[in-house]
């Protein structure tokens, strides 16, 4: 069943990775695996690389040329009763000045201890959140009461 | 470490579930996680619903559009040494005879009992692959000495 915006939004911003689609001018899609962290409606993402070669990669090409992006993340498993996913539609921008990127990536390192023993040196996207959807085979109400 | 064509495709091939990101006409990427079945250098998956339902599928409506698709197959871990990704570019088309449809829903029966017990009435995507990819933190090597 599908689950509201404020489930998926949740259940997005729990996930230890999503999954980033982005399109270059010319519809092509690129699909890479990303860590991220949610605030509010917006998702951020760090690059790890130095700002110069950073740029080289085809995530950030996409975006330059096209903002519309996308963000899953979902959970597998053989028991196809405990599937679930949850999406983010939105449009990103690249962030480059320290000032901007001091924030996330302070999200970023609360999440994942990698990133406090090597601080991301690369330019970090911001997705801003228009839609988040979502579905799960098991009601999502369900969760609620399994966790009580 | 990047992953030669034939390492990316094995593990590809080998995964339980890969995401599919598509695009519409005006470049707007879509993802869905799927399962899939791999063939040489084709993809298939397939569509649960009924055929005159499962056309309303924006991943259906964008193939229409726009044939290019990606995939990545990747598995997640906290100890970020045990990552990798395996990608495949291509271009999609969607399979509605039933005598096209009935060898890629065999393959899939083979690798998901639940296609069994209840057969995919809708559509089937198959994927033409025109490039694989990958990455693995770890050297691809290492997991033949593992596997010996």
């Amino acid at each position: 069943m599908n689950l509201d915006a404020a489930t998926a939004r949740d259940r997005f911003a729990n996930a230890r990775r999503a999954h980033l689609a982005t399109a270059d001018a010319a519809g092509h899609p690129h699909l890479v695996p990303v860590t991220f962290a949610v605030s509010s409606d917006r998702v951020y993402i760090a690059i790890d690389s130095k700002p110069k070669r950073s740029m080289d990669l085809k995530r950030l090409k996409n975006i330059a040329e096209n903002p519309s992006v996308t963000l899953l993340a979902d959970e597998y498993d053989d028991d196809w009763t405990r599937l679930w996913w949850a999406r983010a539609d939105g449009t990103a921008r690249i962030l480059t000045d320290d000032a901007d990127r001091q924030a996330p990536i302070q999200l970023l390192q609360a999440r994942y201890p990698q990133y406090v023993a090597e601080v991301p040196q690369g330019p970090v996207i911001e997705v801003t959140v228009n839609r988040w959807s979502g579905w799960s085979f098991a009601d999502a109400t369900s969760d609620v009461t399994l966790l009580a």
